[in-house]
């Protein structure tokens, strides 16, 4: 080894910006004064970050409806984030346009989602989605992680597996997650030969997070 | 529905921020500023950015070892990221302090890889990482695109399959990466039952790839 290492110190391998908070906050805050369009959403390309939001008026999600979301859309059900293809390999920031439809196609993924589940209408949802574009696409990530930071949505977070994709047959024999424990009725389900998770103690689970919602 | 929506437009869903570019180039600079370690590196806490050097001076990646990086850490190998363990899930943007150890088991996991593949001698290996702590580890994605773009590292482009995990039993009949096909030796290779990649093809890619190097 021609060059020598200098002895190690933890401290020298540290990278704080405390002003990539405010960063984050603007792009919140952008997120939030952004329209909201209805579920499935109209055409459109691109890739960024979304919320779904909750309008029930009936069932365990009602607190949503009645309450939480019936002035604005205030509490997200679930975010997500959808990134340009490719992005995980060749992470393009040159800002050549994304003309996919990655952010589009996961609402729609998600709309089939709730209209096939159990207990839910697709009427009752609706969501919020910002495009990211150019250099600005590196930011996608740490904006989901913010959102879900500050609000904690109950499909990120009590219930989970609602996001995930078609396992597919060779993950089929998995544990079936406790969103389709709760709302079975996704296509992909159907192969699915695992057990289901205690309905009852996802039931109780979703009643203490909508109890404590403010 | 209570809220009526408003007719789509696609500008009013477009998120810009210039200045994040900065940011980037900051975080950029910070890295290639911050000391390189060996293989494996000591031990230490906390979750964020890695890039791993060749200066081999012998085999297909001799050009790193007498020229790249003959004088300082230049071009790496390969660039990644760990973040914190349910960084996926709960995405803790409260500051809580990461006392996992994902960055440095990542970087002795690609030791292992390194000493196990053929061609290959860990001590011609070297890393770099940044820490990411509180808010900041939600540039952690941001950070690894933008290095990855700026050096698109041989073992993140032309030869993949590096970063893999092991795919466990239920995936073994999936195909040979490109570098477990050109660096065989790993030891969950021996379970995999699928074809190599053709070794004269990549053999090619890295000659050209290398031949292009400045």
């Amino acid at each position: 080894m021609s060059i020598p290492f200098a002895p190690f110190k933890r401290e020298d391998h540290i990278y704080s910006n405390p002003a990539f908070a405010e960063f984050l906050k603007d792009a919140v805050r952008a997120f939030n004064g952004s329209p909201v369009a209805p579920m499935p959403p109209p055409s459109f390309t691109g890739s960024g970050v979304y919320a779904l939001y909750c309008t029930a008026v009936k069932g365990p999600y009602a607190k949503f409806g009645k309450e939480i979301n019936r002035l604005e859309y205030k509490v997200p059900i679930y975010v997500g984030k959808a990134v340009p293809p490719g992005w995980r390999q060749s992470r393009q920031l040159d800002g050549t346009a994304d003309k996919s439809t990655s952010l589009c196609s996961r609402l729609i993924q998600h709309s089939r989602s709730i209209e096939q589940g159990k207990g839910l209408k697709l009427s009752d949802f609706a969501c919020r989605f910002l495009i990211f574009e150019g250099v600005s696409v590196a930011m996608i990530a740490a904006v989901e992680a913010s959102l879900i930071g500050l609000y904690t949505p109950i499909w990120n977070s009590v219930v989970d597996g609602f996001g995930n994709h078609d396992p597919g047959a060779k993950r089929a024999s998995g544990r079936i997650t406790q969103w389709d424990s709760i709302h079975p009725g996704r296509k992909w389900l159907k192969g699915m030969t695992g057990d289901s998770q205690d309905v009852k103690v996802i039931v109780k689970r979703i009643k203490d997070y909508m109890a404590g919602l403010r």
